[in-house]
């Protein structure tokens, strides 16, 4: 694998958005590029479901004609943002988005769970149920409490407010989130990710700039729940975390800041003690003692996470990639750390097909 | 790019099948390898659209799990099979396949009108209606008579009876393809490719095997049919040809074999003259003399094309990849014909996102 670099990222603010998906990825695209020359080797589409959320197939031809980009490769890609590029090519865009407003609820509900294994599906799993089953295993493991969970949701909420792309930009309490409506038991709203519109864009190239992606791992682990050997540790994201950690020879420890998959505050302490970064049960005590705050030795999620920034499904990868880059640049404003070294860790399904991507600032 | 080299191909019979598309795909994966040795760095997989055909998102964790192949890499791709290995793995499982059958034609024609620019759609264009519109102006530019056109099903129909793994294989004549139900005039159902089930596999690995692919071209095109400069020659094809045979360093006439889109009996005109194997028009002639059967000069859609082996539309680029390389390794059967270099067309669209691939026997 030649090198591979980034060179300029881009983002919508997400949230609920009343333009078409073809018009936020541009939109992102246009923040990625001060001058815009449209000339790549290909384009890469990262998004999950178009056909059935905005009603297009053929997205990839769709993109390359609305951007413009006569007779250029185009491939979308279902569950593996940024996984496309690796020699054959030397200046790649990379696109990622979702539009997932124009559904009712119950619409979006029924399509995401078409994520899930049929059996558990048919037996009435949804995502939040089944986040919902992995919170009490943890809390019976680990004595978390449901304040304490609640921080995630309440840092999160925090770091959103200082990035102008997020979805939600106020301060939420602990008390909010156990006042807030009931989704699966001990899940409330303010413990899961909304739904959300949005793009992300971000060209690579085999040539060096200031952002290196220094290896990216990638793994996948039963589809059913019932079959993890594990409810509170998820082997597709250590098997991909120690692809990786070896492919860019780096440790857990030489990680500055990290974006960690939140559609569920429990994921917050899961994954990061997946990663390597806490271990099984400490991410509480991280959490409560601000480790992962902004100003703590780890900074996660600093863009909001899921949770705040939002989770247009196809578009988080990308999304996490560009906070991470702001990060190297110093462009990340309020919520600015200090950061050489950069993990994104997303998730496709419900955490059974996992990419962990390292970028380094050089 | 290194070399990718192909080391076992498999396929299912195509047409109306029982089994889901999972076990589909362990068919064909178990007609792929002799002894089954279940790892591969990655798996990439084609399938156009399982969250409506069949009704599961998330299906490349749902395959690597059905398949045992625990904790593998696994990314779903819309429309563009075999164009995932270029050198980052070493040995990857390719696999591809649609069940298009479990709804009824209604909703298929639906989903697959989705693939059509949103205006042309909304005034009724179907994908057999824009052949339509392509056929009449052939006809006109270039004398095509109705029943020369015909023989192209016919033709494909009769290399469908000496392929096992064909949906259909039954003689047809001319007079069939007239008398069957007019579709969209002038096309009848005989001009059709069908609604289909079935899957592919192939292995690609980084070690020399007796088939190379030596050089891929992917191009698109507008998705609006109104806007391309030609009905009758389409740049997605001649751009993705262009850029394949500069890679691998072929002309159009060291060509001995080609697996030809043809879902429609008018693209067994217009591609393999922009492919460069005929001039413009003169497909007719190449037709009505026999040139492309399987005792001509150069024979095309010897498997029986997308007309009689069927076009589940995920695996047909991968079903035209398998002809080839048992072409090669004459392993074709009552249809084979003598062949060192072969070549597959598929278009994803209407004719707007299109692969050519060169396999070279080595």
């Amino acid at each position: 694998m030649t090198g591979v670099y980034i060179s300029d990222v881009g983002i919508t603010r997400f949230g609920r958005r009343k333009e078409p998906l073809q018009t936020l990825m541009y939109e992102a695209y246009e923040n990625a590029v001060s001058t815009i020359e449209p000339k790549f080797d290909a384009v890469f589409i990262g998004c999950m479901n178009p056909d059935e959320f905005v009603g297009d197939s053929n997205f990839a031809t769709l993109i390359v004609d609305y951007f413009g980009l006569y007779q250029t490769p185009s491939v979308r890609i279902d569950n593996a943002p940024a996984s496309g590029a690796s020699g054959q090519y030397e200046k790649v865009l990379v696109l990622a988005g979702e539009k997932m407003s124009t559904l009712p609820t119950s619409m979006v509900t029924k399509i995401l769970s078409k994520l899930i294994d049929n059996y558990e599906r048919c037996t009435g799993a949804t995502m939040p149920a089944l986040a919902a089953l992995v919170t009490r295993r943890y809390m019976h493991e680990y004595g978390l409490s449901r304040e304490d969970l609640a921080l995630a949701a309440v840092k999160n909420h925090h770091n959103g407010t200082l990035n102008p792309y997020a979805q939600f930009q106020k301060e939420i309490t602990v008390e909010d989130v156990l006042k807030s409506k009931m989704i699966s038991d001990p899940l409330h709203l303010y413990d899961c990710a909304s739904i959300s519109d949005g793009a992300c864009a971000a060209i690579l190239t085999s040539k060096k700039t200031d952002v290196k992606v220094a290896g990216i791992g990638h793994a996948t682990d039963f589809l059913s729940l019932q079959y993890r050997n594990s409810l509170t540790s998820f082997n597709a994201t250590k098997v991909a975390a120690k692809r990786a950690y070896d492919r860019a020879h780096k440790r857990p420890k030489d990680i500055d800041v990290a974006e960690v998959h939140d559609a569920f505050t429990i994921l917050e302490m899961v994954n990061p003690e997946d990663l390597g970064f806490f271990k099984p049960g400490e991410g509480i005590e991280a959490l409560v003692n601000g480790k992962t705050q902004l100003s703590g030795e780890l900074p996660i999620n600093t863009s909001g996470g899921l949770k705040a920034r939002g989770h247009p499904v196809g578009a988080t990868g990308l999304a996490q990639i560009c906070e991470i880059v702001w990060q190297f640049r110093g462009e990340a404003g309020k919520r600015q750390v200090p950061a050489k070294i950069g993990l994104c860790h997303n998730i496709g399904g419900f955490v059974n097909n996992n990419i962990v991507t390292i970028l380094e600032s050089c």
